[in-house]
């Protein structure tokens, strides 16, 4: 039976939504394929619904291919395996929890890790069962803080979430290169364009990770690549480290005095007035230390002080260096933590170590030192000596100071090299459209999955996670294939196969495109039929553009003549082609 | 691709968990369908997934027939529109509550009528817009007391619920029939016995009300029919009403001392002892009138005491009250409730009213009295007298006593007339599997529904819900559909259309087996292949008879003879077919 619009559930707004911030958003809202709930929170109405189950379509056949096999849970899920993992704290606001009438603890899950972990548990005993990779499609729900964009960032989100289980490492590799190969084909059929990026595991744990991210200027991912094929998401990429420099002949250093230099650009300035550079070159912000201090908050709520230490011509990447201290949160110090120690003298800062040495009397202090990976043994920086309006030159790191440890702590730019020696990077914006993830043993071991292994031995399961945002494909398609005028699906996604228009008043054109529809259902396609007898062509012919059905045929005039309009939506070119021929001009 | 049983994501279990209560719960745990997460919360295995799919598409072909239109809301929605239904409050502790990181209530909705109700509001205008049906197939929760049964009661269920939307009554009449007839076929298809009772409508407000339900012990709902067609659950059961008796010369009351008679059968003794009956036949507890105090509490949370007087050989149902004060719940007084109340003389209650007569001087009560539909006037009674140790003999209904309403407040019994005159009706046990609804316009009203009508005033629409359980439905399927060995699916909804068993250790025969799997998928059958080498006869045919495909093909010994076996689950009969008629012979 073909969809009519008559009787279709639908009504085209001519006007952008207010809420609207995105061309998919704005696109989708308008053609009525999604209506808002509330913050990040849709319906799917009858066109958008279609399109949902021709993407999962697509995803349900390439898990097939890739040996995958479908399950379901429930999005309401209880407490007790989210808290083993440690992840029910981990989450913090970002889920959403509730209780039930006995007042048990339940969430609405973020991802399944747990709950698989423990079907098979509960399922399998011996290294005979496995691998098994096992995945749903299912909504999902994260209470973030700034749903934006429509389907793009919502809080409500359906989602393709993988699971492998694996005895061996080996096993691991295979199994994640089965998904990652799927996840190619999956885009490639999707038409999305795509950039794998190394990632860091975040708050999962674990070892190899990927990411799919779509380039695009509404992405929230910043990455870096270059044409050498070098990838990165911002976490993840490492700093080319220098080589250190023999101690052995630098300059001692060397406290001065320096009133009003608070900031880097003071500072700088004062230097190359009141200490000329060796060489004669005038001092820049790449010869000073900057010494930042930070407040971690501990997932047990303790709230501890670090400092860290990078070049004065980088800025602070607070991302980057949530990596090195997660599950804790970073933050900028706050005037009370200055105010509580003060060893710590604001706008003086200079680097020092609990284990070694120590640069100015005042500076002991219980705060950790962390330096950038460019602060290498045997460089040598202008910076804070840790004493009200006093810095010092040539403080040298592995003679004045020991840090505590080293993180990356600075930004990435245009230009920085590539860590796998290609050359310098480029930085772009991406959106997540997939994740493939080495889990390890962290979940298995945390739930005790274990299986027999060939000499009867009980051997740790070892897991892989591979995530496909399917509502957010939806929209990145939505985002990328649009004019002026409204959507232009991809074939296999579109809502339907052809779209039928009608116009005029006349009888016999209804008649003529009746018999035209019941033919292309008769050969399988699914149609969409613009039937409204009161609706104008140009209300029509701009209906169909809006929603995007890349094959139009329109039935109107040249019926008399035995012909009808063929439309190709995506390039716009309108062609005749006799009645009879219809069927064989489509296929 | 089959489905091969050495790769399926299955471990059947020999032994019945200890966690299932029923047949149907028992079998699908054991045969692989689905594992329990929480109480009421389940997983769902591939087998059970697959199930599940055929039963939802059978339910979205008959929902396309009639003319419905499917759209997906989420489960997760904000507290507003179901604040000003009324049905936040309503639905008490049964639902799940939650709030976001903003502190914004939500919840995790039961039934989607006000969020429809919403959108339509949104969407569309005019009469010219209407009659709509839009339907889900979605994932609800609801936090109930006593989760149960496993699918049969869960706390999260998969759910098919629809909602139509018309300008006029008869409008309305065409689209509750359209779904109805809808369910018919339906449940035909699936080979599920029902029947379609009256129901009331409850919590949800609204006029005419139909369930069907599905006759089982293992029912939890009480139902009454008989076999000239009458049905009704024993809610919207009515009471035929006696004729009322002239009060003229009926003889007048008597109070009179009754130590000791605090219970019916302790007073109709008494009563038989010290007070002869006119005719000389024997008192009876149908000549007393109980008088049951109970508390009704109300949406506000203020608690009121009522009286309800019955004959003494009925007995009180609360739930058949409980319809008469929706949405107040209705539970027995309490000692204290009794306390605070001196005027209730707990054992020897009478009748009053607030508006007429009052037997006894000490009854001036606030309490309101109704009565049984059997108490009509001039019906004489031997009741309490709101004395301590006292009762009455001849206490006449509309003379000695006028009640403050009539309700529904006794229990149903075999044997009892039905309201239509079709003749005594029988009590049995059902499960209901599917709801029409009539709800009029008050959601509309409540939510502001309105369209234009052809004269261009606004009219409110008025709107039917429609819910079949799918999930429920899979487990009473699976509930009707079994026998010892294990489940006996229906085809038209069993995992797979055929299992292909090849047995022993001969390569040829899992060769020959394979080509027969072939031939069956290119022939668009769905298979299930137990191709494992190692597991014995025993075990493949046992694993068989668990899952319940219903045809069986055994490949083995009979191979050298050219025939294959194949084997009718159901019917348990096996036929030897050569390997060359086995397509024909399954078509």
């Amino acid at each position: 039976m073909p969809t009519r619009l008559s009787h279709l559930f639908l009504r085209t707004l001519r006007e952008d939504p207010a809420e609207a911030e995105v061309t998919s958003h704005r696109l989708l809202l308008r053609a009525g394929y999604i209506r808002r709930q509330a913050p990040g929170i849709f319906a799917w109405l009858p066109l958008g619904l279609r399109v949902k189950a021709k993407v999962e379509a697509i995803i349900r056949e390439e898990m097939m291919v890739a040996g995958a096999q479908e399950v379901h849970f429930p999005a309401l899920l209880p407490k007790e395996p989210y808290e083993v993992t440690g992840r029910w704290d981990e989450y913090g606001s970002g889920i959403f929890r509730l209780k039930d009438r006995k007042d048990a603890d339940y969430l609405l899950a973020p991802t399944h890790e747990e709950v698989f972990t423990l079907l098979v548990k509960d399922m399998y005993t011996s290294y005979k069962d496995l691998p098994v990779c096992l995945y749903q499609i299912q909504d999902k729900y994260r209470d973030e803080a700034r749903p934006r964009a429509g389907l793009l960032r919502g809080r409500e989100f359906t989602m393709k979430d993988a699971y492998s289980f694996d005895v061996s490492d080996e096993g691991l590799d295979v199994s994640y290169q089965a998904q990652r190969d799927a996840y190619e084909r999956i885009f490639a059929r999707l038409g999305l364009n795509y950039v794998i990026v190394t990632a860091d595991a975040g708050a999962m744990g674990g070892s190899r990770s990927e990411e799919f991210l779509h380039p695009t200027e509404v992405g929230e991912d910043s990455f870096v690549r270059n044409a050498s094929g070098y990838a990165a998401n911002v976490e993840a990429f490492r700093t080319v480290v220098p080589a250190s420099i023999p101690l052995d002949g630098l300059p001692a250093a060397e406290v001065f005095e320096s009133p009003n230099t608070p900031t880097i650009a003071s500072l700088v300035d004062f230097v190359n007035t009141n200490h000329a550079h060796p060489t004669g070159r005038e001092w820049t912000a790449a010869d000073t230390l900057k010494n930042v201090v930070l407040a971690l908050t501990h997932l047990d709520g303790t709230r501890e002080l670090i400092a860290v230490g990078l070049p004065g011509d980088r800025e602070v990447e607070l991302s980057r260096i949530e990596i090195a201290f997660s599950p804790a949160t970073v933050e900028a110090a706050t005037e009370e933590d200055f105010a509580k120690n003060a060893a710590l003298v604001k706008g003086y800062i200079g680097p020092w170590s609990l284990g070694g040495p120590v640069l100015g009397a005042e500076a002991t202090s219980k705060v950790r030192f962390f330096v950038d990976p460019r602060v290498v043994d045997g460089t040598a920086w202008i910076t804070g000596a840790n004493l009200h309006e006093r810095h010092a030159l040539n403080v040298t790191a592995g003679r004045d100071f020991v840090a505590d440890g080293v993180i990356e702590a600075s930004d990435v730019r245009e230009g920085d090299p590539a860590p796998d020696g290609s050359g310098p990077v480029e930085i772009a914006r991406g959106m997540e459209i997939g994740h493939v993830f080495q889990l390890g043993r962290k979940y298995a071991e945390a739930l005790g999955l274990k299986v027999l292994d060939e000499n009867g031995k009980l051997v740790t399961v070892t897991m892989g996670s591979y995530g496909i945002g399917v509502t957010r494909i939806l929209a990145v398609i939505a985002e990328t294939n649009n004019d002026e005028k409204g959507l232009i699906w991809p074939e296999n996604v579109a809502p339907f196969d052809v779209h039928v228009i009608a116009t005029g008043k006349d009888e016999a054109v209804y008649e003529a495109a009746e018999k035209i529809v019941a033919d292309l259902e008769a050969a399988r396609y699914d149609v969409l039929f613009d039937d409204r007898p009161k609706a104008s062509p140009g209300v029509k012919f701009g209906d169909a553009e809006l929603i995007g059905v890349p094959r139009i045929i329109i039935v109107g005039k040249g019926l008399v003549d035995g012909v009808v309009e063929v439309w190709n939506r995506r390039t716009g070119e309108r062609r005749s082609v006799p009645v009879a021929e219809v069927l064989s001009h489509l296929s």
